[in-house]
């Protein structure tokens, strides 16, 4: 069973937009057992579709097309379909009273341009778009399946949870699939201490992905039955934490701050955070977690030295002796805003983001992140690259990393 | 001159890891004035990859493809353009002692693996990795050029700009392209009020992108000579101006805070925020900005309402009587971090992004931002979706949109 996706879209080619749509259908249809092959991307141009789409029907069982149903004159997917599949676009009134409804209770006048959308092909099934004004559409030839969906991230998603899922079978050859996430040793030294992948391969294929956090291994299992593949896939991961255990930080989708908040759930531990060069990215992402409140009591962000000093207590000495990025600052903050909030830890970061602003001694990149708790307060220095953006994600990683290490050796003092 | 990307790795197709090479790529080439038609992505699978390959290399002039070229057993790459191209695989001694030495400065010892990185094939220019292991290649056949880029992004970022770039020649016709960024209208009224399309259709191609924050209007021109694209474009971007020009915020690749960055660097004014369901999101917003720290003097992510009281100063009487998600603590919340801080502003959000903790009376999705200036303290309110997320992305713009209106409210106080 396989499936094929099609993104449609000039913004797509011209790499204005990261096409988000096809990674989410690629997932979805993963998940559900069905072998995606190919994905091919197009623009808004009819006899580019159309071989796109001929193509696929042609080597795949079912095919999903996203974009191009939007109600402006670039939007030609409905029309290159309808021609495909020898359909005619006829009004249809139900859909046209419903966008009158949805303009109307939105208080808004209804453009005369949405009445094109009104216009539909005759052989297709409609799917309804709970959060847009586009409907899908399904055809069907020869036993093979065309779904064309809205290409707006959130109607898209909708569609296929409310329209899609439901009307394809689950796949014939069970698969699982486990990502273990590790965080500290390069790919290739990884690699050679899980011994002979020849092993691990023998239950699971495996694949290695390098992030910014650290590096993903992926496991994927295919049995007969369900319990064979469960079987396989517990083998590998076993045999992955036995050699590399002390680098794992999550599985598949969970982040380091996932990781983090679990820790501090488990120990009933809370955590607050002063930061300089990651400007809110680390109280972002502990915040990102559903129920962080529990955990997270506050977050400073102390740009200027001023606020550094007001805030949380840091001595003007330690500032002006050793600098605002330096060990002793970052020590400094952590304790200060464990003390402001009495929580457990503190967690503080004080670094050059860049570009600008680095020196001999203190370039771009260099960050110091200290922790404070009520055994000790310590810091550590990492150096990272020359770009913003990069080096703010980078330094809020070591961070959490920094803070997942210190609730670990608390949680359990026999591991180092 | 038409160029394809072919992205290659099985991760892409099962859509754990988004697209962000082809979209690089697809910029770089278009600004290039390269058309790029098409955007393929296989797995890691021999006979796909090699079908891809002779697809692209049939219907364009050139082929970038990315990935597979790493270490491990799944990098098959390599071996089956080796074979596409008629190539053998010969240790490149030159290549093999770099390898080396790049592992001992960095104190590694070089695993075994990689010895099989220095096996080139015999008929490609090799295209030096300076971030990584792996080198790129470049094969010629009947005129048509085939590069192969690390899937690494910050290698494959790195290699096109030093290798890629410099042996393609610019597009003979001149292409000019300007995204014209709005907020605040949906995209069928947009369309209508700019009127007849076909009018600018005359200077330009357009296409409208809705985004999170507003519609994106995309125009592209394209001429005989720089200067006809040049003029082309400039007219219709004055042509939409003049329509909509209210609702434009910025252009191209400048996001809200960019937008914000300029009018404060401008009118030399400061601010702080004080967020509450943001969780350090908009400070991490403003201060991605290079040059921030001469705006941005702190923010406080007051999570708890012992935060909001102790540090912002919110009275405990206004928590009871209109609870933390409502306008009055709002107002409180940035008019304390604007005392606090000595700025010129003082922006706060309080909401809940769920996806717990609402109410009837305050569902998810709920938002105050107040705004606190030394003219005027006020607040607007928002209700967003159920996704924790997109409502704090949301927020965050809600916020950032608040304080460039009224930034432009009194740098020119003709304008509503």
């Amino acid at each position: 069973m396989k499936a094929e996706i099609i993104s449609i879209g000039d913004e797509l080619l011209i790499g204005q937009v990261v096409n988000t749509n096809a990674s989410f259908l690629a997932r979805k249809l993963t998940e559900l057992g069905w072998e995606v092959r190919w994905i091919t991307t197009v623009g808004d141009h009819a006899e580019d579709l159309r071989r796109a789409l001929l193509v696929a029907l042609e080597r795949s069982d079912v095919v999903i097309a996203t974009g191009g149903l939007g109600p402006t004159h670039d939007d030609i997917t409905k029309h290159v379909a309808a021609e495909l599949f020898g359909a005619k676009l006829v009004r249809n009134e139900a859909l046209l009273q419903r966008l009158q409804r949805v303009f109307a209770e939105r208080g808004l006048k209804m453009a005369k341009v949405n009445e094109e959308q009104a216009l539909v092909p005759d052989t297709a099934e409609l799917l309804e778009n709970t959060r847009g004004t586009a409907p899908g559409l399904l055809f069907e030839r020869n036993g093979k399946r065309c779904f064309i969906l809205p290409g707006v991230p959130v109607e898209m998603n909708v569609m296929w949870e409310k329209a899609v899922r439901p009307r394809l079978p689950v796949g014939p050859r069970p698969r699982r699939q486990r990502t273990v996430r590790t965080t500290g040793l390069p790919e290739s030294t990884l690699f050679e201490k899980l011994g002979q992948v020849e092993e691990l391969s023998r239950w699971v294929q495996v694949a290695f992905l390098p992030k910014a956090a650290g590096v993903d291994i992926r496991l994927t299992a295919r049995g007969e039955t369900e319990r064979e593949a469960d079987e396989k896939l517990q083998r590998a991961v076993t045999y992955v934490l036995e050699r590399v255990g002390e680098y794992v930080y999550g599985y598949d989708q969970q982040n380091l701050e996932d990781a983090v908040a679990e820790l501090l759930f488990a120990g009933k531990k809370t955590v607050a955070v002063a930061e300089s060069c990651t400007g809110g990215l680390l109280a972002h992402k502990l915040t990102n977690v559903s129920g962080s409140s529990e955990y997270f009591e506050r977050g400073v962000v102390a740009y200027s030295n001023r606020a550094k000093m007001e805030i949380l207590g840091v001595p003007e000495a330690t500032l002006v002796r050793h600098g605002a990025v330096s060990a002793e600052t970052a020590e400094a903050m952590a304790e200060g805003v464990r003390q402001l909030s009495g929580t457990d830890f503190g967690v503080a970061t004080t670094g050059i983001a860049g570009p600008t602003g680095g020196t001999p001694e203190k370039p771009v990149g260099l960050v110091f992140i200290g922790l404070a708790s009520a055994e000790r307060v310590f810091s550590k220095r990492f150096l990272f690259f020359k770009d913003r953006l990069q080096n703010k994600e980078r330094f809020a990683q070591a961070a959490l990393n920094l803070l997942r290490k210190e609730l670990l050796t608390l949680n359990s003092p026999q591991r180092r």
